[in-house]
C-alpha cells in the first residue's frame, strides 16, 4: 500500500457529499439552481507529467486539454477556468501565456481567475488548472457497465506514449506522434453525443489498460478487451509494426486522452452512425462479462497481461 | 515592471469573459441557473505563504482559509472545494489530510474532488484550492468605493504578522498571535451580512495599507487611513507597545485576512449593530476622498508612508 493511495483513503473518508460521486470519477457534480455544474481539477507536473524541454506553449495546451478530457468524459460543455500558476523564467511565461489563449480559444473556455506564485529558482513546477462545465443531459458515471455491454473507444492509442519515447530518443522521429504527446484533443463534442448512450465513461489518461479495469471494478463486472480491435493510428503501425507486442504496449501507454465507455450492444449502429457525423472514429475493443479482473485476446486467443498495464502512482 | 506583472497583463487580456471580473477582484462570479456562483484559486507555497516547519494540520487550515477568505469578501456561503495537492512525506500527508477534514468541518465545505500529483523528493510544494461558493444576494466587488465613503476593517489587524515574526525567532513568543498566524478565521458571516451594505469589500492578505491603496485605486479614489484607528490585539499591544510605528508595522504586515470594506457614512450605525451581533469587532479606518492615492494620519497630523506597504510580489 503507497503512502498515495492512504492519503486518497484518507480523503476519501472526508468526501461524503455526493456530488463528490466518493472521488471515483476525476471530476465532481454539482446541481446548482436546476443546472448541472462539472468540476475537474487537474495538475501537471514538470518532468512528470510534462518534460522541461517541452514549448511551453505546448504544456499550457495540455494544462487546457487533461482538465477539458475530464469534463469530456462527463459529457459537460466548458463554461471557464481557474488557473494555479506557479511564476518561473518570465519568457517560458510569456510563452506559457500565448499556449494558454491558444487553447482557451480552441475550446471556447473562459479564463476566470486563478493565482499565480513565486517558486523558489530552480524548483520543478507544478501549474493546476480547474474546468468548469455545464452538463447537458444526463452525466455518465464509470461504474454503469454491465455484463453483455460493449466497450468502446475513441480515436486511436498508443499515440502520445509513442510520442514521448520519440522526445527521449527512444524511436525514430515522428511529428505526428510528438505531436499526439504534446497536444492531446479532449473528445468534447463525442462526449456530449455519448451522454445518453454511453453506460459507463471515462478518459484514458493512464493506459488503456489500467484504465479499462478500473472501468470494470468500478462497475463489478470482468472486462475482456481484444487487442487486435485497439485501434492504432497508421504512424504508429508504419514505426513499430503490427504484432501484439505493438499493441500491448500502445494499450498501457498513458496520455491518451481519448473516451473509453461501455454501452449496451444495441446502441452500437447508433454509435458506429454518430462516429461517421462527427468524424471521429470510435471502436468496439471488447466486452464487460460477469465476474472480475481483466483479460486479454488476440485474434480470438488468449493473451498473458503485459507487466505494465499504464501509470499507476504517477498520479 | 516585473515578469510577474507583465504576465498577469498577459493573463488579464485573455480574460475577457464578464465573469472573471477583469481579475482584478480575487473570485470569479459566475451566473447559473439563476444562481450566482463565486469561485476562487488560492495557491500557498512551502516558504513563502507557510513554513517548513509549520504543522502539517495548520497547512491545511491555511490553504482552506486563504481560499474561504475570498468568498467572504465577496458574501458567498461556502459550498464546496477541490484540491490540488502534491504529494510528500506520508507522514506529513496523513497529518494535512487530518487538518483538511477539521478544515473542512469547521466551515461545511464538501471536499468535492481534485488531483494528487508526486513531486520530485525535496522539492518545495505548491497546493491549491478551488471552493465554490454561492452568494446570497449582491456582490461587492473592489471597485465601488466614492468619495465620502468610509473604510472599515474587521477583526484586528497585524498579528499575524507578529506571529510569523514570533516564529522566524524575531519576538517574544505568543501562542495567540502564533495561533493567529497559522489559524486565519475567514470572515464568511460578516462577509455574507455586510454584502448588501458595504459599497466595495476585499479581504487583507497581503497588508492593510497595500490593500486599502488596491481598493482606492480600483475605485478611482483617494483614501485615507487613520492610523490610531487601526484596530491592534491586546497581545500584539502588550509585546509591540503602542506607537506609530508599531501601527504601520502591522498595516504592512500580510496574512490578516480580515475584511476591508467601504460604506456609506450612513451605514455605519448597520455595520455597528451588525458588529455587535455577530461578536465580531468592526472598525473604521478611514475614508475616501477625491483624488487618488493613499495618505496616513495619526491622532490628526500626516504621516509619512512606511516604506513597506504590505507583500507585493509573493504573490
Amino acid at each position: 500500500v503507497s503512502t498515495e493511495s492512504v492519503f486518497i483513503d484518507a480523503l476519501r473518508a472526508i468526501a461524503t457529499d455526493p456530488a463528490a460521486r466518493g472521488l471515483a470519477d476525476d471530476a465532481a457534480v454539482l446541481e446548482i439552481g436546476g443546472e448541472t455544474i462539472v468540476l475537474t481539477h487537474d495538475m501537471i507536473v514538470e518532468g512528470i507529467h510534462y518534460l522541461a524541454s517541452d514549448p511551453p506553449e505546448d504544456v499550457a495546451w495540455k494544462l487546457v486539454a487533461v482538465n477539458l478530457s475530464d469534463l469530456a468524459a462527463k459529457g459537460a460543455r466548458p463554461r471557464g477556468a481557474l488557473l494555479g500558476y506557479a511564476l518561473g523564467d518570465g519568457q517560458w511565461d510569456a510563452a506559457f501565456a500565448r499556449g494558454l489563449a491558444t487553447a482557451l480559444s480552441a475550446f471556447g473556455l473562459a479564463l476566470l481567475g486563478g493565482d499565480t506564485v513565486a517558486m523558489a529558482p530552480g524548483a520543478p513546477r507544478a501549474l493546476g488548472l480547474t474546468a468548469i462545465g455545464i452538463a447537458a443531459g444526463p452525466i455518465p458515471s464509470r461504474s454503469g457497465a454491465r455484463p453483455g455491454h460493449h466497450l468502446w473507444v475513441s480515436g486511436s492509442i498508443g499515440d502520445a506514449g509513442a510520442g514521448l519515447a520519440i522526445l527521449k530518443g527512444e524511436m525514430e522521429a515522428n511529428d505526428y506522434l510528438v505531436e499526439r504527446y504534446r497536444n492531446p484533443r479532449p473528445r468534447l463534442e463525442a462526449g456530449a453525443r455519448l451522454a445518453p448512450i454511453a453506460t459507463a465513461t471515462m478518459d484514458v489518461s493512464d493506459g488503456l489498460l489500467i484504465d479499462a479495469g478500473r472501468m470494470a471494478i468500478a462497475s463489478g463486472c470482468a472486462v475482456r478487451i481484444e487487442l487486435d480491435s485497439i485501434p492504432l493510428s497508421d504512424a504508429l503501425l508504419s514505426l513499430r509494426g503490427d504484432s501484439p507486442e505493438t499493441r500491448c504496449r500502445a494499450a498501457g501507454a498513458g496520455d491518451d486522452y481519448e473516451l473509453l465507455f461501455a454501452a449496451e450492444a444495441a446502441a452500437a449502429p447508433n454509435i458506429l452512425a454518430l462516429a461517421d457525423e462527427i468524424g471521429l472514429p470510435l471502436s468496439r475493443i471488447g466486452a464487460f462479462t460477469g465476474g472480475h479482473g481483466l483479460s486479454l485476446f488476440h485474434r480470438g486467443d488468449a493473451v498473458a497481461l503485459p507487466a505494465k498495464l499504464g501509470f499507476e502512482h504517477r498520479t
